[in-house]
Formats: structure tokens, sequence, C-alpha cells
């Protein structure tokens, strides 16, 4: 057992320390595969990746869980719009938390390297598993193809590396021992410290249904390193992605000689959630959140006992003062409203612009000019029923189309959201960019509209809409802003007040594309500094009280070899 | 203003590098001086610093505040009985915060370098005012001359610099920027990214009415280094020390050009508390607690909206399973019992031991005998009232002699408490120690009785000694645990089990004497893991929420310098 981990720690060591490196320089590096080019992965790679997801619709997933007290799984496919018909361990949360609980003293007492040895085995057997992951993501969070390749892939796992990279710098940080020297009055004293590094207790990792192993990864590492066994409760509609990559962690703990209920899945339906139960559980020490603000925020309030991070979601805005062109900005803006029809957390919203118009050039565009050519841009984007596929992805969850609904009355629509014709799903459920205008402030966009909507907001000047988009952002929650100007003072006075506000913004962005692309090893991901979450991916901050330190020390010689 | 701030930080990086190095080494350190001895200071400091006292006492305080809305203070000397006769600002906590808020940006601004410079010279400055904080320290929190001058003095200093230490390695692990280079399917495009270290607000540090400087520097500086303004609110009995703290901070601020309500005294009475309303208050984003378990249980159940520090109290235990000789065994833990009337948060009260008696070389010390050998110990460290005013110092409150009258009666006194008589002060509010048998288990030592007492517990066996001592700590609360054995297996078992159950503990501590002492730069104190508290001093986790990141990213070449 301890060769096995050793060897894996060995072998993985260079990268671990690469990533350490990264994480203190944050330009940009990855060690994972973004694309899913044939000659980058070994022939038959993406067909075996169909084949694992094809043979498992409609069985009962592999995967056993302590406490299990039946079967359960309601998954639905965006794509065909068909139940998967897997179902899962449904487990009883006391008894489920009892076993997480008992894998904790050996997963502990294993040690740092034990622990980030196997974390680092993990991550490069997920690695091997990218196109299955891609399909399982695909058919439950409604990505497209290259996004649930990609996204949930490399960039997963870069953010699961570089949670694991922290706790293991945040870790070292702590010495094994020392000893303690001086004088107390009379004769020097000799004390032998040691300090131990103990988890929490059971942390509960509650994944998205859009996104899931972005937020999911990083929580999962940096609770696996830190010694804390990991209860993996995924969206009710969209577990196959967490499951796998359960099945994939217990898998390799067992081969390593450890408990495999050091990871647990506890999947549930919309129709029985046992969410609150494990948030409210006397065992759960940490949790981990990615979802919706209103529950984010219940969290933070009600389960004061656990250690508590989130990742929710906000109105992220996008201020358009000036730009050398108008439709490279246009057209990076209406891609980021169709990108998996804006269920991105970094996707914009609300678009603000100067009453008098964007300054291109000599020329001002107008907010009507404006309006009508970022619907052109997303009409051109679309056109073409296999590009808008590719973008677009399905729609994660009905409600979106509730959301569109009520919208589509609103007298500022100048584009109304249609379905598009996916060309190989006809049962994808879809949607187009809503586009709304509105003059500023108007409480109909001072809210997230979870999907495809995006607001153009006049405001009196290009200071107001500055103020507008930063005070929002800070009073409503965002997680990334983005703005356009080619007068460096103004660009300054963005980077000043977005800050001064909490709220992080991407100026100019247009080779950048997706302006909603946010990097691991580089992008800090949530301020904390407003409501759209309390936790970053990933500082210091995200892994240093995961841990706490016990000491013990020991006066030096043993009393028994003296006469004091 | 830039240059004297500059070299504030050239002058003591020295010294803050070495402070980096020993928050990683552990072993022991310290560049403040522990003895008052003439040859160590200054010609005339210690006279000074009486002097200052003396002066000070009966006057008005010469610190005014923002929101002064008339004077405050209630301080009676625990020596003399008499009241100090110093008022203090008394304040409108709503200006108060408004002010320490609107002191934030330029502090802010101003950047690591220039704030960690400051806070190096302010504890430079504190230094050399050691013997002012001692007398201070000593007539409101009743501590001996020698402790205040020690353990409020270079031992608290240490405890500050090693909380800034850790604030500005902290600070450090984030770039100021980074250049961020790919391809996005097409040209390389390169992005410049601005990380900026924003703060949470305002601080509100509470310091505790006995031990004020070791708990409220670590806070203070910490919240000072990454750029969050501190109201200090001192116990209402034990303000003067804080007040000092307050105005050289402010003095070495003004002198640098910085806004001096970068920290503000919040000073108030028992009659009139204004705790409350600072803790709940919508400006607060920080709260430090040093005080009582029940009211730090308060602050994090209900202060859900600020990141909360807490470092309360808890019923320290004591294994005593074999010696080489019981008497330096006695000997050390009267002396517990005993150092500043057992007013320290590591002071030892539960002294459990096996009912067959503790292995002294060949020999079994009963409980009774044990009592006994234990209450002779106290009897002679006491018996010469000049010694026993060293040790004891005085009662901070009189709630303990609430304490110790109601706990009189108890059937199993062996030692009554009475005061002693203290030759200098014929007034001083003292008492010695009170010790009490009991039996494994009672509710009458689980909890904390703040002040002189202890039990000697009898338990079943060595091994349900330290089962019950280790459990205790884990459910009622425990900063140190202390134990004596000869057997390198039972200690290994002592150390196993502490830890398992969350707690630390100091294993045969003789030379080190008092064996309360907790080194700063080695120690970690609080696990965070029990009810004594949720927070360490000081580990990265005791820093890295102080501040959050900000990030701002740019793509260059700027699109005013290209047609794209």
């Amino acid at each position: 057992m301890a060769t096995l981990v050793d060897t894996w720690f060995s072998s993985h060591r260079a990268r671990l320390q690469r990533a350490v490196e990264a994480c203190a320089q944050r330009s940009a590096w990855t060690p994972f595969i973004e694309s899913p080019s044939g000659t980058l992965h070994p022939d038959g790679a993406k067909a075996a990746g169909q084949a694992w997801f094809d043979a498992t619709l409609g069985t009962s997933f592999p995967l056993t869980m302590p406490g299990e007290i039946g079967r359960t799984g309601a998954e639905v496919s965006p794509y065909t719009g068909e139940p998967l018909g897997v179902d899962y361990p449904a487990v009883d949360p006391d008894a489920l938390m009892r076993a997480a609980k008992a894998a904790l003293p050996s997963w502990r007492d294993a040690g740092v390297q034990a622990r980030v040895g196997v974390c680092m085995e993990i991550l490069d057997r997920l690695a091997a598993d990218v196109f299955a992951n891609a399909f399982a993501t695909m058919h439950t969070a409604g990505q497209g193809f290259m996004m649930a390749f990609a996204g949930s892939g490399a960039n997963s796992l870069d953010r699961g590396l570089e949670g694991l990279a922290y706790a293991y710098k945040a870790m070292r940080d702590v010495p094994e021992g020392a000893v303690f020297e001086r004088r107390f009055g009379g004769a020097p004293v000799r004390l032998r410290k040691r300090y131990r590094l103990i988890p929490r207790g059971v942390a509960v990792v509650i994944s998205c249904g859009s996104y899931p192993a972005w937020n999911a990864y990083p929580a999962l590492f940096a609770n696996l390193a830190t010694a804390n066994p990991v209860v993996l409760k995924p969206h009710p509609e969209c577990i196959l992605p967490m499951a796998r990559a359960v099945q994939i962690a217990r898998a390799t703990l067992e081969e390593a000689g450890f408990d495999p209920n050091v990871v647990t899945l506890a999947a549930d339906t919309r129709a029985s959630p046992i969410t609150k139960d494990l948030l409210l559980h006397e065992s759960t020490a940490i949790i981990d959140f990615t979802g919706s603000q209103a529950f984010g925020a219940w969290i933070e309030t009600h389960c004061t006992a656990a250690d508590v991070y989130t990742e929710t979601a906000g109105c992220n805005a996008v201020v358009v003062e000036s730009a050398v062109a108008l439709d490279p900005v246009v057209d990076a803006i209406a891609q980021s409203l169709c990108l998996f029809s804006a269920q991105m957390c970094t996707a914009a919203q609300n678009i603000f612009v100067p009453r008098d118009g964007v300054r291109v050039g000599e020329e001002r565009v107008s907010p009507a000019a404006f309006s009508e050519a970022l619907v052109g841009a997303i009409d051109r984007m679309l056109a073409d029923p296999q590009h808008a596929a590719g973008i677009c992805g399905a729609l994660q969850t009905d409600a979106i189309n509730d959301t569109l609904r009520r919208l589509a009355d609103h007298p500022g629509v100048v584009r109304a959201s249609v379905p598009y014709a996916h060309p190989a799903y006809p049962n994808a459920r879809t949607a187009t960019p809503l586009v709304i205008r509105a003059s500023a402030p108007d409480s109909v966009y001072q809210q997230e509209h979870f999907g495809p909507v995006g607001f153009v907001i006049e405001a009196d000047s290009r200071e107001q809409a500055l103020e507008h988009a930063s005070a929002d952002a800070q009073q409503f929650g965002s997680i990334a802003n983005y703005a356009y100007s080619v007068d460096p003072r103004f660009c300054a006075a963005i980077e000043d007040t977005f800050a001064s506000r909490g709220s992080s913004v991407g100026i100019n962005l247009l080779g950048q594309r997706p302006i909603n692309f946010t990097a691991a090893f580089s992008d800090y991901h949530v301020t904390g500094l407003n409501p759209a979450g309390n936790a970053c991916l990933t500082d210091l901050a995200f892994v240093t009280r995961r841990f706490r330190i016990v000491q013990s020390k020991t006066e030096e010689p043993c009393p028994a070899s003296t006469t004091s």
C-alpha cells in the first residue's frame, strides 16, 4: 500500500510542483488537454467515451453506498428530452455521514504526501476519462460537446489541481515539528514540539446543474488533501458526471488500500431532496456550495456550525463606452449571451451604454443602433443551426423557459427568444437570447435571470453607466464584469470603480473569446465581496481553514531517563 | 510622507524577514526584551513608565475620537481598590464606524509595504513603551508587575509581530499582476492582469479584561496590515493599556500622513455597554473577540455577516499518571493554579489522577496523598507574601470572589481559598487557590471556573483519566492541557488521544515554568476544534480571509492603438 502511494506521489511530484509555481505566477499554464482532437488522445478515446455513455443509459450505475436504502435518479437529457434511466444509490444521510466519518482517521493518519499522491492520481484518471465525462456532462448539464469536453474537462481539472496545489502549499507551511530551546530562569529547557494537521470533519460538496465539475473539483481536492472525507451531493438533474468522478475516486482509494468512503455520493431527486438533511447534519463540518444566490445566502446564515464556501451567481455587467470598431465588440458580447445559453456564472447580462451613444472613431452609436447591431450579431452567430448548436448547447432546466416567457412581454424587447432547431437532437430544449432595452435604473435587470437574457441599458452618461454597473455588481452580486473603452483614463476609472465595489472586470476582451473564459492558475474567480459567493477559486483562504493545527509538546529528556 | 514610511519599512525589513522565517521554523525566537532589568533598557525607563502612570491617574486621557459624545470610563485598580479616575472618549458607534470606514480607502491604497512599515514602527514604539504598558496593565488587569512587563510586553509584542508576519506572507502570495498569453483559436492573445488586495472593511477587536495585549495585538496588526481599519473595544475594566496602544498607533499613523482613524478606541462601562452595537453594526466586517466562551459562541452564531475570530476559554486538564519524583510535578501544577490567580486561558483546572494512585518510582501516591502534596506545594509557594504577590497578582474582577464563595461549601474542598496579604497594596483584591477533590465524571468541574480553582479528580484508571480529560476538552473546550508520565507508550497515547479530540497538550513540563507559557512563533494557540475558540494564534487561517482579491484584466495592445 505505502509503495503504490509513494510511487504515485513521486510520479506526479513534478506536476504538483509546477502547479504550485503556477499558482504563484498566475500566467497561462495547464497540464491537461483542452482539444478533443484525435491526434492528442489515445486511438478510439472519443468512441470509447461515447460507447460508455450509451451503454450506461438505462442501467443501474455500478456504485453502492453505505446506508443505501434503495435507488434514485430522475435525470432527463436536455438534448433528447428522454430520461437517462440511470439509477444511483439512494442513501440514508445518517448512515452515509457515519461511514464518511469512520473513513476519516486512517485517511488523516496517512499524511499529507500520501493524500496528495492519491489526489494527483485521481486527477490523472479523471483526465484519462474526459470523453466519458464530456458525454455525461452534455446530457445532464446541457453543455455543447466542445464545452463539455474542454470546460468540464481540462479547465475543470485545472481548477481541481489548483485547489490541490494551494492545499498542499498551506499544509507545508506548518512544519511537522520543531525543537524549542530557551532558558526559563534556570538551565536551558528543551521541548520537542509536534504539530498535527487535523481535518475539520466531513465535507459536503454540493455541485450545480450547469457546470458541475468546475466548482466541485477544487472543493473535492482541497477537502481530500486536507483529510476531510467528501460527501458529494450532485444537483438532482446532473448526477451522472459526478457519479463517474466518485466512482473513479473510490476505485483509486481502494487500490491504494484506503477506505473508499473517503469519497461518497449522495444522489437525490427534486421530488425527494436530501440536501438540507446533509447541510444541517451534526457531522457536517465543511460545506462547499455552488448554486443559486438565494440558497447560498441561506446556507451562510443558517449553517453556522460549518465552515462554508459558496459560489453562486450575480447579474454581470458590460459597460460599453467606446471602441475602435463596433463589430468586434458586439460580436464578443453576442457570444457571451449565446454561449451555453448564458448559463455560465460569467455570462454577461446587463449591457450599459451612454444615452448619447458609444463612441466609435468619430461616430456616436446610439443605444438603439447599438441594440440593433447586437441583435444582428446574435442573429448572424446563430443563423447556421450546426453552429448555433455548438455555441448554445441546450437549456439545463425548464425553469429558463419560465423566465423567458415571463419576460417576453416586456415593452423593451428588441429580440425575442425562440428555440433554434438542433440538427442532431430535434427534441433538444433550446433557446436563443432574449434582448430587452431598458433605462437605468430598473429593477427588471437588477437580478440574475439565469439563461439567455440580455439587457441593453441606457445610462445618462458613461460615468453613470459605470456607476450603475458597479453599484449593482456590489449590491446584487457579480462574478465577472466587462467593459470596452479606448480612453485610457476611463479604463483606469473602470478598474478602480469595480475594485472599490468588490467586483472583478475584464476590459477590451476581444481576442479572448469567449470573454466568459476564466483560467485556473491565473484568474481569481469570485471576490467574496459581493453577494455572488464568499469563496475564491483559488486563493489561500479557500484552503487554510479546512484543517486545524493541534500541537503537543514534550519536555526532553524524558523524565524516566533522569532524576529531576 | 512616502519617504518616512519607506524608511520605516527599510529599517524594519530585516526583523520582518526574520519573523517570517520564525513563523515557518517555529523554534524559539523573539526580538523583544522579556526582562525588566535596568541594564537592558534606557536609563530611567522604569521610573518614566511609573511616572507616566501616576500622572495619568485622575486625568482625561489625551485622546479624542470621531463621534465623541462625552467621556466615559470606570476602571478600578485591583491593587488599590480605588478608581483610576481616567476618562476616555465616549463615542456614538455610528459616527465612529463612519470615521473608521472613511479612513479605509487611503490606507488600502497605500499598499502592502507602506502598511507593514507603519505596523512595524508601531510595534517598535510599543516596545519602547513597555514599562508604561506594564503599570497600566497591572492596575487594570490585575497582573503582577513581572507578568505585566513580560507577558503583556515582549510576549504580546511577539504575537503581534507574528500576526503581522503571517499577514505579510499571505499578501505576498498574491502577485500584483501577471501577463497571460495564450491562443484562443486564432492569434496569440495577451492579457495584462492586475490583482488587488481589498480589505473586508472595519474590524472590531474586542480585548479582554485579564490579558488585553496578548490577543489584541495579533488581531490589530493582522487587520491593519490587510488594510482593515480597527475599532478597538477594550473590556470596560481594562481600558488604559489599550488606550495607550491606540494613542501610540494613531500618533504613528499621523506622523506618516495617514488618517489616524485607521485605529480608533471605543471605550465603555459595564453600565452603558456598546459592544453589541459595534458587533451588529452594518459596517462591521471582521470581529476579533477574546473573552468568555458563552459570548464567543453568541458572536459565532449571530454575527454571520462578519468574519469572526474567537479566542475564549475552557477547562484545561492535567493528567498525572507517573513521575520520577512527585515534588517537581506538584510544584509545576501548583504554580499554574497560583500564577496570576489562574486567570490565564492556559491555566490548569482539572487534575486527573488514577484511583490506584500516581506511580512515583516504585510507589503509588494515592489521590488523597497527591491532593495533600499539591496543597502543600501551594502553601509553600505562597507562604511569603512578597513572593505570593509576585506570582498571584490580583483578581481582575469581583466575579471571581462570587465563584469562590459558591464553591466554598463543596464537600470535597481540601484547600480553602483565602486572600493573601499584599505587602504593597493592603486593599488588593486577592485570592489563593481553592482546591476541591472530586470523582470523574462530575458536572462541577466540567466548566471553566475563571480564577484560582483546581480540582483533583479521581478516575478509575489512567486510561479513564485520559479519556475523561480529553473528552471534556473536546466537549467543554480547552486551550492547553498537560500530562505527566514516565511511560513512553502512555505518553504516545496522551498525544494521540488529545489530538484526536482536537486539543493541545504539553507533556512533562517541568523545566518550562510556568507550564502555562505559550510562545509566539512556536506554539499554535487554540485549535479551533473545540468550544474554546475558532481561531489560532497564529496560522495562515488567521490572516487569509481578512483580505479578498479583486482582479481586472485588460487585453493588450490597447484597441486605441490598433484597428481590430
